[in-house]
């Protein structure tokens, strides 16, 4: 684990890394921003942001503006990249598939298979690396658009292993929009019956598919140019009440909060991050009082 | 002057916009912020922050985290680009001269002569217009490097302008470095007499060329690569030793804070940016109560 680039950021430290991944089998880079607290060797909870389409591990780190909150919590960050990268790395025919648009899931089909096994790399290769170099109490999860699909899927499906559970825009039923149905048929193949267990709102919808939380909390842009108006120009990609719905159904609690003006971008998430932090914090206080 | 992306920030509005120069020759382009107290009519104090070599007018809009405190304050920020840009416009061989790299003074000499007319581009017609656009009650400059080195000499000359003064990092004895002396050269011709006035620390040694604000806030990060040793691969591009002797043997109050640790970039910035809003921000509220 090569440490790359390191920046002293509100007292604790934006760093940059890149490590050898045994399951993508390529080199993979990833953001950690360790809060003053972990750099005076006091145990932390861990943040883990999976960001969207088009992202990598930088933007997060340099457009969220989470470092500051993070820093007064004492929370480390994690920010992983989208996908594998490099030459040998197939490349997709746009930038909603292939390198940049990994949808956190492990491929199943060529050309993807061998390196798009996002799923595994993220759960038993990256968390468990960083769990060996710090000192982490707990682990969470959320992410944006697609990395908001990647949080609530992997969430959903490995519940036992992140103290809470939240996203802002994220895409809630992949199965049902352009983006979700491309990158599966691409990842998955044609059989839709490998799809539903990569869809946040069938995962909630088929009973003991997903884990509980207490709470999900999802923030959404009313001016959000993905929520679209369902034609051929502007589909809907993000599909937030179908969740909602599911949620309902299955007893899940959720607070979605629709924020009039705002759209998709990193000037929304910089202005709800923080309510973020604080919702994972207390959850991470919780857990960490109750053991 | 026409607005070409606008953004929902911490219920403000962060926009961009391009405007026709009679001053530079070509259409220009800049960021204004409007916290949700401007949005909503009230007349706003504005802080112009001038950016570094290879910034453009959206660097400090998605890099310096700064538009949660604007919001808190009822802050205007208004972030001009670096210099002229565009076909028209001469390129310099070098990333610290020419387009990206205007140093916020009137070139007098070719191929740069035409366009690169900063300083009367900012006072006389960016500053201008904006006010005419928007009700401001006073403005303050603050910048970042060769930004820092543009509120230093533009404020310093023209203080009766402003109602504070800051910067972070600047290049503060422009004379006295490598891209300093590279720049006047360029813009200004060989002659060096011409040169002192577009210099912090000329400015303020000589009598009546200087201002004079109640307190100059300068912060320095100990790491800054740009410090530099004195040798030739690693010149002392900032120089605030410099500034800091020219201010104590004029009178005029600066504070220059070191910060252990911190290197020159946005992480730097984002870690200290919150303080300057505070200090423009008492300034401006000082300036309101004594008209």
């Amino acid at each position: 684990m090569d440490i790359i680039n390191r920046y002293r950021c509100f007292d604790g430290e934006q760093q940059f890394y890149r490590h050898t991944s045994q399951v993508t089998g390529v080199p993979m880079q990833f953001g950690l921003y360790l809060p003053p607290q972990a750099l005076a060797g006091q145990a932390c909870p861990l943040v883990m942001f999976l960001a969207g389409l088009t992202c990598n591990e930088e933007t997060f780190a340099i457009k969220a503006h989470a470092q500051q909150t993070a820093a007064t919590l004492g929370l480390i960050l994690l920010t992983p990249d989208t996908s594998p990268r490099g030459e040998a790395v197939a490349v997709g025919d746009y930038w909603d598939i292939g390198q940049g648009a990994g949808f956190y899931l492990d491929a199943t089909q060529a050309p993807w298979q061998p390196h798009f096994q996002m799923e595994r790399y993220l759960l038993n290769e990256l968390l468990p690396q960083v769990r060996q170099q710090h000192a982490v109490t707990s682990i969470s999860i959320m992410g944006h658009s697609m990395g908001g699909h990647g949080a609530l899927t992997l969430g959903l499906r490995h519940s036992q292993q992140f103290a809470a559970l939240s996203a802002i825009a994220p895409i809630c039923a992949p199965m049902d929009c352009p983006w979700g149905q491309k990158a599966f048929r691409h990842y998955l193949g044609d059989d839709q019956a490998q799809w539903a267990d990569h869809d946040a709102t069938r995962l909630i919808s088929q009973p003991g598919k997903a884990g509980q939380f207490d709470l999900i909390l999802i923030d959404q842009g009313r001016q959000d140019q993905f929520l679209g108006d369902g034609s051929a120009d502007k589909p809907h990609q993000l599909l937030p009440e179908r969740f909602e719905q599911a949620c309902q159904q299955a007893g899940q609690p959720l607070i979605l909060r629709w924020h009039a003006g705002y759209d998709h971008g990193y000037y929304f998430i910089q202005s709800v991050i923080t309510d973020h932090l604080y919702f994972h914090h207390q959850r991470h206080m919780q857990q960490c009082a109750a053991t």
